[in-house]
């Protein structure tokens, strides 16, 4: 398998102000080219789009915008994990040979069809997701005893380490007590338990080990990959305690990459709702089961930032079609040592998880440098 | 690089009959598992879902619905060659070794987004696809003397052809005079010269080299690829008497399967409109330039089937996302010498051109046993 790596990316500022689709995806795409040495617009094979958007023909109308002409251009849906998503997609097109250099360029709006479930009838008039982070908070409660202070250490810590990300939706941060006292949306999920739904946008250039280093001196590798989809109604997810197809992936990525969870040094974990990052880190194993409220604890008393260093979903916002990007940039920037305020020190394995609609689908990708 | 084939496939009958979108995929997915020895939905890696709707999620309900839990699992969309670019993008996840067996499935409904390019302000008013195929019939008559007898042939042959399709969405021919007289939609474009927007389902297996004689003993492999994007907007095609991304994406496909125009024993053409298929015979090289009509004439004088056997775009329906995988199949089961009533003679080498957006983009693949 032909080895892919990441060469450079691109980002908006997460934001509440509107602008279109496509002026979102031409904001992150731009640092790309002035940032990236040697890169021009007909280096580009590939250029794929990742949104929930209802806008057609989105890939070739931001091709057309950015100068470039590619070979493969369409959309890529899968609700919250869209951006992961486009990533292997476009890993694939170059590990294959189809390809050699690829953009992946993902955007939501703050009006996104994809923030309510719809589809899913097994969960009557209770669409929004809330309702199964609320059913994931009970069953977590009930099975570990996490308590509400839990969720907010969560929410507090992911919030604090987003002062230093300046792509952040927020200009300031909450503190635990203020999560504590946020408005209670269900008996168990509170409003700062919640990620924000917001604009922004992302960008990310991979390029094939024959030529990425045309375009960097430090490449990052996708090392592992590991992706399942369980069901799409929120029914088929067995123990709610756990995210099952997390654990799948999460598998399959350290299998590909030959590492084990001990060697993950940093990570962004899709903390849609702060039960998911207590969740999330059980699942990984990157803790044993019922650890995880402990290890978040932790890490907020000791200012450890190995998980969620730019903020995660919390204190970032949440772009739906941009979010797995925009992960999967964290972790590019950490193994580069390029994270700035947020560098983690020595991270050199670092994991992406990224997941959609109660994790019924997940992702996870390992990068080394 | 790994190779890949295409071991099955199902097909729903193209109608004006409404049904939802996941019925429609189920539909044309069912005969797959009917059909295919020794497959298991745990054999599949992938399903991606091919489709112009605003539908959400709709890989992983598709994948629910049919008892499929696969690790990929996403929507594309690319207007009118959609259904080429998932079939590339799963090519890719098999050659590159992420996975091994692929389901891809299209659909589209008659009430589809993806009919009227509200997206393209180059086009003032005149947004439904009738302008731009009016603007290239003019151009190709004024180039090369084209006349309005010419495009009833394509129409007339294409009618004839589907005679013998089942899954068309006309139960009945139109002959050359009733194509001649029928309505006029502009200068130069009639009703009979369109292809028609309608409901519909197709869906392929594809499977590596290494498995792929599991599920088939007469495996189809996808030897050449060429895709290409020109623009989104229509003002970049600079001669509107060919469609330059056709010809970069066949010149590609070509060079990668080692074949040349003479080399191709039948073909599957993107006859969104009359002028398309001229136009196409020659962007493809299988004709010189402005040879098209006259070959078209020729088939239509002759009965042969060479282009568009099962009635193409014109003859079957133009169900936007199923179309590019209905026109796979076609050449699929063409090369297995299973196409029965319009099976062709000695179809060793088969070829297809699937297109966006006046031609903006292009696939063209090219089959072989």
């Amino acid at each position: 398998m032909r080895r892919v790596g990441i060469a450079s990316s691109g980002l908006t500022k997460f934001t509440k102000k509107d602008s279109s689709m496509e002026s979102l995806m031409i904001s992150s795409i731009k640092p790309i080219f002035d940032n990236t040495k040697n890169l021009t617009q007909k280096d580009v094979d590939v250029v794929l789009t990742s949104t929930n958007a209802n806008d057609k023909y989105l890939a070739n109308i931001v091709s057309e915008l950015s100068g470039i002409s590619p070979k493969i251009s369409h959309s890529v849906e899968s609700l919250c994990n869209s951006g992961t998503n486009c990533i292997v997609s476009a890993f694939s097109y170059i590990s294959s040979g189809l390809a050699d250099v690829a953009l992946v360029t993902g955007a939501e709006k703050t009006n996104s069809p994809g923030l309510v479930l719809d589809w899913d009838k097994s969960r009557g008039q209770y669409k929004h997701p809330i309702y199964w982070s609320s059913l994931f908070t009970s069953a977590h409660m009930r099975k570990y005893g996490t308590t509400m202070e839990d969720l907010a250490y969560v929410s507090a810590k992911n919030h604090r380490n987003s002062l230093d990300n300046p792509n952040s939706c927020f200009d300031h941060s909450y503190s635990f007590d203020e999560v504590m006292r946020s408005k209670n949306l269900t008996d168990n999920v509170r409003l700062l338990d919640c990620s924000m739904p917001c604009n922004g946008s992302a960008s990310i250039l991979l390029a094939s080990e024959d030529i990425i280093r045309k375009f960097t001196e430090n490449p990052v590798w996708i090392k592992g990959i590991g992706q399942k989809s369980i069901s799409a109604g929120f029914t088929k997810n067995k123990d709610l305690a756990s995210m099952q197809s997390t654990m799948f992936a999460s598998s399959d990525a350290y299998s590909m990459s030959g590492n084990s969870p001990s060697d993950v040094d940093v990570a962004e974990v899709h903390d849609a709702f702060s039960i998911c990052e207590i969740m999330a880190l059980e699942d990984l194993k990157l803790v044993g089961p019922g650890r995880g409220a402990d290890f978040v604890r932790d890490m907020y008393n000791t200012e450890n930032k190995k998980i969620n260093p730019r903020g995660g979903l919390i204190g970032t916002g949440h772009p739906l079609g941009a979010t797995g990007i925009a992960q999967t940039i964290e972790m590019f920037q950490q193994v580069q040592g390029t994270a700035g305020k947020r560098q983690v020190e020595k991270a050199r394995t670092a994991l992406v998880h990224n997941m959609s609609a109660a994790a019924t689908s997940s992702t996870v990708l390992i990068l080394q440098s």
